[in-house]
């Protein structure tokens, strides 16, 4: 995959997550993305997992891939090397608010077919961040343990991902335009749009909108049978989404014919997912007793060759890294040597690359235009 | 954002989320999708939610903006008529698996320089959904109330989202590849390598590689300070990010004082978020009355011009779709007149467009290849 977007330049101005992750997936695919940061990195610098050195493992797995260039954002003439930079590659990706001279009317001036993605907040341009945009959109409320009470917030923080996923997206389809007609792009990318989208695909909206309201199910899996059973060591999450894959988790667990029986006596149809669904729990209940004497070994084997659906429970800890295609051992500066992943897209080159040190490539980028860092270095606008 | 990506063509043979909204993200903008499924419909034609005709609300929700054709996938024909389609368009995006005659190697045979992305559940071709993927990342361990032991499950298909972002971007940067040097590409992207990857950018399984286990801290933010209150009418989730925002938080609630005398008395420096963490319960009980004797509209008057980051937590059904810029109102065939979203990347132009009934273009679309659908319906190859 390394080079597919050979010639793709992009400079990021960028904090914890979803800009970050936009720039690197682009950098991932390989394109040049130049990450600049105020003199001292900006807000994600120490933002925590640490290492024990104090490096954020954040901060080195959203930026993979990058080059790193840090200048003094106070100073004017360090604001005149972003332009030129940002001028130079033609595409701007930013989470950055409040500073006019990096948003796309001041930038756009210089170079007029700029390409410019702002992700904001809100619509409105006010902060949001995926912990309180999370909050306001509906999951977690219907998240969680049945009998809680209260929200269940997620520790994925799901709109941050998929929202960098859209800058990405909207660059590309941004810069394929301006290579066939020319014209540049102002993009604005609300994190909050994002989460309301999403909830609107997957038909929540909707849902809500014809008078239903989600109920709170546990770990079920909504119009559908699929829930997560205890094994003698260990936890399964199994899911039924077609009737094959019901009618082979009922033949392999020795309750088909119980199966038919209840059906009869509920006068369901367990061809279909709704009756499969509305009857989830007493179906829970007759597959449950055949989890329960088993060992995550013992279902592995009884369910391997048919359709059924399922996968242990796990800790982080518990993952095979070393068995992953997509894990590289890599010398990450400030971590050491640890295994980190190459982007998901696979054509058979896919390789992680470590992050760069904060300010590794500033002299090569402002050398590349012709700038002198020694001299921008003298009088404070480089470190 | 209309016509942004005029001229793209893409088919894609999908179902339930990830292909259907890789599709549909390049559908909203411009590109030509043409959704092809077998007579009668894939296998999440009546995926719930329903809505009261029996009209699948994620199918709409997911293909909103495509072309619809139906093909008899079992017959030589129907398989044949497939063929030419994805010839013609020159890229495929599937998530089916086991036909060999929709496969890279089948397709481009007839299409040298095919683009084919093709979404798996494992990097071994095994099956795998969202709900199991996300079992068995680690994730679900984590998230939840700090007293609940079992592991708590997302209801946001959040793998799946982010899996569909992907082929999106997959598909851009292949096409752009291709536009510039004509070779084509066999992508593959299984859903367990979205999980993988985005854990490990996110840093959890650089933790792990280190040896720290990652607890389960329910509504806190981990690393920081941040966790939900209750108010009066309801409940709010509270975010400190940065210094400024926990400053101002200590100083809009009137604690700022105590919070510095609990710093002296731990030995806490509470400018640095490691510390907030780590007294987050201390500084949550400390901040726990100002939020319980007040509303939410006091709340919101009283942080309102602070850097606090908040949000109320709210149902689908609370969600103001009216006020927002994202929304529109559509006459979606099967459902009636609601309210769905329009991509969240905004440029001025966005609007949200219904998903077509099933079948809706096949007429239209085999006539555009010379192919007579009346001809082919005779005998049974089309619906």
């Amino acid at each position: 995959m390394l080079g597919m977007l050979e010639g793709l330049r992009i400079v990021e101005v960028s904090s914890f997550v979803a800009a970050p992750l936009g720039g690197m997936t682009l950098a991932q695919l390989g394109a040049d993305v130049i990450r600049v940061d105020p003199l001292g990195g900006a807000a994600d610098t120490s933002r925590w997992p640490l290492a024990p050195s104090g490096t954020s493992l954040l901060w080195t797995g959203m930026n993979k891939g990058k080059r790193s260039v840090t200048v003094d954002f106070r100073s004017p003439e360090g604001r005149e090397v972003v332009t030129r930079l940002a001028a130079d590659a033609g595409i701007v990706l930013t989470n950055a608010v409040g500073r006019g001279w990096l948003g796309y009317e001041a930038l756009s001036a210089v170079r007029p077919d700029l390409i410019h993605l702002q992700i904001e907040g809100r619509p409105d341009g006010s902060a949001a961040v995926d912990y309180t945009v999370n909050a306001e959109i509906g999951f977690p409320l219907v998240t969680g343990p049945v009998d809680h009470a209260g929200p269940v917030s997620h520790v994925l923080p799901a709109w941050d991902v998929a929202c960098g996923l859209y800058a990405a997206v909207g660059l590309l389809a941004a810069e394929r335009r301006r290579a066939r007609r020319g014209e540049g792009a102002q993009i604005k990318l609300p994190l909050y749009d994002v989460a309301l989208a999403t909830a609107g695909n997957l038909g929540f909206l909707a849902e809500a909108q014809l008078g239903e309201e989600r109920p709170r199910i546990g770990n079920y899996l909504y119009g559908g049978f699929g829930r997560d059973f205890a094994v003698g060591d260990g936890r399964v999450m199994v899911v039924a989404l077609t009737t094959r894959h019901f009618t082979d988790l009922c033949e392999v667990t020795g309750v088909a014919e119980t199966v038919a029986e209840l059906g009869r006596m509920l006068r369901a149809d367990f061809s279909v997912d709704g009756d499969r669904y509305r009857h989830r729990e007493a179906l829970a209940a007759l597959l449950a007793p055949w989890f329960e004497c088993r060992t995550l070994a013992d279902v592995e084997k009884a369910l391997a060759g048919t359709s059924v659906l399922w996968a242990p429970y796990k800790r982080f800890s518990e993952l095979d890294l070393e068995g992953s295609p997509l894990m590289n051992e890599i010398d990450q500066p400030g971590v050491g040597r640890v295994r980190a992943p190459a982007i998901p897209l696979n054509t058979g080159e896919r390789t992680a690359v470590p992050a760069p040190e904060l300010g590794e490539h500033t002299d090569a980028v402002l050398a590349s235009l012709g700038m002198d860092a020694d001299e921008l270095r003298a009088r404070g606008v480089v470190a």
